[in-house]
C-alpha cells in the first residue's frame, strides 16, 4: 500500500498534513502547465499512477488541482487564466464545492445562493441555514485557497440555477480563512484519512462579478443576466469533460484496486498450504475448489476490466478531442456526449461495486493474515468504499443509464450508431426480430463461444428493454405521474437492464482482444 | 458506536491502553466469581452487552478472563483452581495462544513443543523456528500475565498431540515479559485497534507440571504420560464448553452488530429525502423501490437471526447441562455434541457473512454520510470482519457440518433424533419419499405458508445430500482418496447443503414464534 497507510505513530492531524507535504513533492515533480495540450489523457495517467502510490494524495491533486484546472478551461474564459496558471505553479490550492448537508445526489435542490450586486459589481454569497452548508468537500477542511463553488446565481431577484464561480477561501501565504466563511474539518471518515473534507457556510461573503465562470452565463455590463451560448457544440464538448473527466478517474482506479487485491490474494493462495492430502503433503490454498471458485471470478473480472479502463479512457479522450474539433456535426456531439455519459455511469457501477466485493472476498481468503494492515486488503477496502458514492451514488448513476436505453428505444432517431458509444448497441434496431430467435446452441463448443454469449446478451438487453418499457408505460397511464413509475420500476427491472448494458460493455472491449479458442478453454476447465 | 471508535486524538499507543483501563473499570462493576454457577449463560450474556458497549473491552475480557476461566473448568482439575480465582479477582489477564504463524485453521499441524523433563518435573517450552512462532494472540502483545498455550506434549520422546498450558508470560506486577519468553505487539490490524493481538517464541522456557491442564492426560510420577479418561461424559460435554463457547458469543455479537447496522440505515431512510415527486414533494429514501430491495431483506434477517441467536444460547446452555447432569446416555451425549457442533459452524459461517454484507450494504445506503466516522459503520464493518475468520474460519466451518450431514446420512445409527438439534432433521429419514414428492402448489397463499418453506427447504436439503454423497462416493473410487473426493466436492455441492441447513436452523427457531398469516402477507406485499 506504500504511504496510502495511515501510519500508527501519526495522529489524525500529522497524518494530514504528511499528505499535504507529499502533494507539494508531487507537485516539484510535475510537468509545468505547457505540457498540458494533450492535458486529459496525461493527466488520467497522472492520476492513476498517483493512486497506485497513495489514493490520498492522488484525490487531493485530482480535486485541487486537476479537476478544477479541467472546470476553468471548460466552464470558465480568459478572465479565469489567472487561477489556471497559480494553481499549476502551486500558489493556490483548489476544492470543488457541490454537495450540500441535505442535497447530494439531488443537486438540482442546491441551496446555496449567489446574489448579483449591481452597485459593487459583486456576488453576495449565503448559505440560507445549516441544511445548505457544503459538506464533504475534499481539500476544504484544512488546506485550499480557493473553492470552485456550485452556487444559485440570482440577478435581479431571478434565479437563474445553478452556476459555478471561483470563491477565495483561505489567504494563500497564512491559510487563515477570510471574514465572511464559516469552515472547518469534517472530521474522521472511515477512510482516505489523508484528505481533509470539510464544510464551509457563507455569511455575505462577497466576490468580483469576474469570479462567475461565465462560459453558460454572464451578468452583463448592465447588471442583467445573459446567457452566452456562442458555441453551443464547444459547450457540449466542455460538459462531456466536466461531468466524465472525475468518473473515467475512478473506472481506472478501481480497475488498479481490483489489480492490487487480486494479487496480493492469488500469489498468497499459491504459496500458503493448510492441510496434508492423504500423502502428508500441505495443500496451497489455491488447489481447494471453493478458493478458486472465490478467486477466478474476480481474477477474470480484472483481466476483462482493466483492459475496459484502458480502452475507455482512449475512446473518451477521442470524443473529447472529436467535440473540439468541430467536424461531427451539433446533433452528432449531442448524441455521443448522452451514450458515453450512460455507459460511463452503469460501467462506473458496476465497476467500483465489484472492486468493493473483491477486495472483502480477497481480504477473507487470505485469513487471518489478511486482516492485518500490512496486507493492505484492510486499507485498500476502506479508501476504495467511498467510490461506490462519490461522483454519482451508483444506484442513482445506474438509473441515467436505464432511462437513456428507454430513450433509444422510444425514439429511432436518436439511435445515431455512427458514434461512440451508441455504435455497441446497433442491435436494437432488430430487436423484435432478436427477441423471436431461440437459441440453437447444442453443444459446449458454440454455448462458449464469444459470438454465442454476445448474442445471449443481446437478447437479454432487448428482453430488458421491452419489458421495462411495457411496465413504465402500463405505470405512467396508471399514475399518470412519470417520477412514480420510474421508481416502480427500478427492481423490475430498469437497474438489471443497466448492469448488463454495463458488462456488455465491459465484455466488448475484452472480446477484441481475445483470441476466439482461449474462452471456450478457460470455461470448460470450470465446469461441474 | 460508543467508545469503540478509536479517537482522533489518541495513538494506537494510547487506544490501546484506553482500552486495558477500560476493561480494568468494566471489572470493578462485574459480579464476584461465587456468581458463576449459571456462568456460562451468564458470560454470554455479559459478552454480548459489552460488546454492542465496544467491542475491544468485550473482546479483551472474553479472552483474558472468561474463555480463560472456562477452559480452566473444562480442561483442568483441581490444582489450577489458584488461576481460576486470580482471573476472576483480576491479579492475572489470560491469552488463549493457539494460533501459529503458518498454521490456523489447521491446528492439528501446529509446531509449539512442550518437552517433559522428569529431573526437574518441568515442561520445557520451545518454538522451532520462526514458523511456529504463536501469532495473532489477542492480549498478548501488551498485556497479558499468562497464556493458555496449546503446544504439542512430548514425553520420554513420544508426542503425545495437542494439550493446554498455562503459562506465565509476564510479571503481573511489572509486566515485564520473563527470561526465555521472546514476545512482541503484533502491530495494526484493519479494525479493534484497542486489542494488543501479539506473538511470542519459547525459547526453554520452564514451567511446572501442574501447569498442564489434566483433564484429558497427564503425566504421572514416574514421568510417564497417562490418559485420564476418568469419566469421558463429563469429558465430551467439556469439549463441547471449549469449542462452542466462543462461536456462540460470536452469533450472539453478529446478531447484534446486523441489528445494529440495519437499524441506523432504516432510521436515516425513514428521515433522509432525496429527489422530488411531481408534485414537488422530497421523496424518503425508504419510498425508493430499490432501496426497499437493499435494506428490507437484512431488515428480515435480522428479525430471523436474532431471534435464533437467543433461543440458540438457550438450547445451548440446556445441551452443556445435560453433558453435565449425566441423565444422558453416554452415547447420546456424543452426538447431541456432535450435532451442536456442526449446526454451530454453518451458522456462525452464515450469520458472521449476512453481517458483514450487511454493514456494507447500510453503509451504501447511507450515502456519503455513511462513510462518516461518527455514522459508526466503517468501525463497525471493520471490528466486525476478523468474525468471519477467527474461531474457526467460515469456509473450513461449513465443511465441518456437510461431513457431519454426510455422515448422518450414511449411517442411520448415528441419527439419534431425540437430542437437540438432530431432533431438527428428523426428516432425512424420508430422504427418498421426500425426493419423490411433486409440489402440487397452485396458489400464492400456499406458496407462502411456513410449511410450504418448510417442505422445499426439506426436499433441497435431501436433493443436495444425495447428490453429493452420490458425487463424493464416484470421486472416493476414482482418486482413492477421501481428503481429494472431499476437496472436488466443496463447491457441487457440499457448501450450499451446509449453507441451506443454516438457513433452516435459523428459520426454524423464528417460524416457531410467527403468527401463521403473517408470513404471507409480507411475502406478498414484495411481489415484482
Ligand atoms: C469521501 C467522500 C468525498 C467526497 N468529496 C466531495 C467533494 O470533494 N465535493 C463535493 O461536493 N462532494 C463530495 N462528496 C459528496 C458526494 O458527492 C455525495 O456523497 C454523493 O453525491 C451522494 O450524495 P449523498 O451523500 O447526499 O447521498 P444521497 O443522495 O442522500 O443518497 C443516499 C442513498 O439513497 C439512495 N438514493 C438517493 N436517491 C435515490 C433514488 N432516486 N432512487 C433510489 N435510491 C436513491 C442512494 O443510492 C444512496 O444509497 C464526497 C463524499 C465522500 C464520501
Ligand atoms: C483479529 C484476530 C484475532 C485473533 N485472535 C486469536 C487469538 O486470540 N488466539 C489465537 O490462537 N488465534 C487468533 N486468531 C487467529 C485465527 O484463529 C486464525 O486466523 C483462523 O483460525 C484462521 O486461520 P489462518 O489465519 O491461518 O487461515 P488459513 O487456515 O491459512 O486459511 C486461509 C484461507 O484459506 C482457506 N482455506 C484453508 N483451508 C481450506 C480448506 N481445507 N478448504 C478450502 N479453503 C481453505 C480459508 O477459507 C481461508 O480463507 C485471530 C485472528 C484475527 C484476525
Amino acid at each position: 500500500m506504500g504511504s496510502s497507510e495511515r501510519s500508527t505513530l501519526l495522529s489524525l492531524e500529522e497524518y494530514r498534513s504528511k499528505s499535504s507535504f507529499d502533494v507539494k513533492q508531487m507537485f516539484e515533480e510535475m510537468e509545468p502547465p505547457e505540457y498540458f495540450e494533450i492535458k486529459t489523457k496525461y493527466l488520467l495517467i497522472v492520476n492513476e499512477a498517483l493512486e497506485i502510490y497513495n489514493a490520498n494524495v492522488s484525490i487531493k491533486i485530482a480535486l485541487g488541482v486537476a479537476l478544477f484546472a479541467n472546470a476553468l478551461n471548460c466552464l470558465g474564459s480568459e478572465r479565469h487564466k489567472k487561477f489556471y496558471t497559480d494553481v499549476w505553479e502551486g500558489k493556490i490550492l483548489s476544492c470543488l464545492a457541490i454537495t450540500e448537508l441535505e442535497h447530494g445526489s439531488d443537486t438540482k435542490r442546491l441551496k446555496t445562493i449567489a446574489r448579483y450586486d449591481a452597485l459593487t459589481k459583486e456576488f453576495v454569497i449565503n448559505t440560507p441555514g445549516i441544511c445548505a452548508a457544503k459538506v464533504w468537500v475534499g481539500n476544504l477542511g484544512k488546506q485550499c485557497t480557493h473553492a470552485l463553488l456550485f452556487a444559485q446565481l440570482e440577478v435581479n431577484g431571478v434565479s437563474h440555477g445553478l452556476h459555478g464561480f471561483v470563491v477565495p477561501i483561505r489567504d494563500p501565504q497564512t491559510l487563515q480563512p477570510y471574514l465572511g466563511i464559516n469552515v472547518g474539518d469534517l472530521g474522521e471518515k472511515s477512510g482516505l484519512h489523508g484528505i481533509d473534507n470539510g464544510w464551509v457556510m457563507f455569511d455575505n461573503y462577497r466576490i468580483p462579478k469576474e469570479n462567475l465562470l461565465n462560459r453558460v452565463g454572464d451578468v452583463n455590463e448592465e447588471g442583467e443576466y445573459e446567457t452566452s451560448f456562442t458555441d453551443p457544440q464547444k459547450l457540449l464538448g466542455a460538459s462531456l469533460e466536466i461531468l466524465s473527466a472525475g468518473r473515467v478517474g475512478i473506472v481506472n482506479e478501481s480497475s488498479n484496486n481490483l489489480l492490487r487485491a487480486v494479487i496480493i490474494a492469488v500469489r498468497y493462495a499459491a504459496q500458503r498450504r493448510q492441510f496434508c492430502d492423504s500423502k502428508g503433503i500441505e495443500t496451497p490454498l489455491l488447489e481447494y475448489q471453493t478458493h478458486q471458485y472465490r478467486l477466478f471470478p474476480y481474477l477474470a473480472a480484472t483481466y476483462v476490466i482493466k483492459n475496459f479502463s484502458n480502452e475507455f479512457s482512449d475512446r473518451y479522450v477521442d470524443c473529447v478531442a472529436a467535440s473540439r474539433e468541430g467536424s461531427l456535426e451539433m446533433k452528432q456531439v449531442s448524441r455521443m456526449v448522452s451514450g458515453v455519459h450512460a455507459v460511463l455511469c452503469c460501467t462506473k457501477a458496476v465497476i467500483t461495486w465489484t472492486t468493493q466485493r473483491a477486495i472483502q472476498e480477497t481480504r477473507e481468503a487470505c485469513g487471518g493474515h489478511g486482516y492485518h494492515k500490512a496486507a493492505g486488503l484492510g486499507d485498500l477496502r476502506n479508501n476504495h468504499d467511498p467510490r461506490v458514492t462519490f461522483e454519482g451514488d451508483n444506484t442513482v448513476l445506474v438509473q441515467q443509464t436505464s432511462n437513456w436505453l428507454l430513450k433509444l428505444y422510444n425514439d429511432p432517431d436518436e439511435r445515431d450508431f455512427t458514434v461512440y458509444p451508441l455504435s455497441m448497441f446497433k442491435f436494437i434496431d432488430q430487436l423484435d426480430a432478436i427477441l423471436s430467435k431461440k437459441s440453437d446452441v447444442t453443444n459446449v463448443e458454440t454455448l462458449c463461444s464469444v459470438s454465442t454469449i454476445m448474442t445471449m446478451y443481446e437478447w437479454l438487453i432487448c428482453w430488458l428493454l421491452k419489458t421495462t418499457n411495457r411496465k413504465m408505460d402500463a405505470l405512467k397511464s396508471k399514475y399518470n405521474d412519470r417520477f412514480v413509475a420510474r421508481n416502480l420500476c427500478q427492481v423490475f427491472k430498469a437497474k438489471e437492464l443497466a448492469i448488463v448494458v454495463a458488462e456488455v460493455s465491459v465484455c466488448l472491449a475484452y472480446f477484441l482482444i481475445l483470441p476466439a479458442s482461449a474462452l471456450r478453454i478457460a470455461v470448460q476447465n470450470y465446469g461441474p
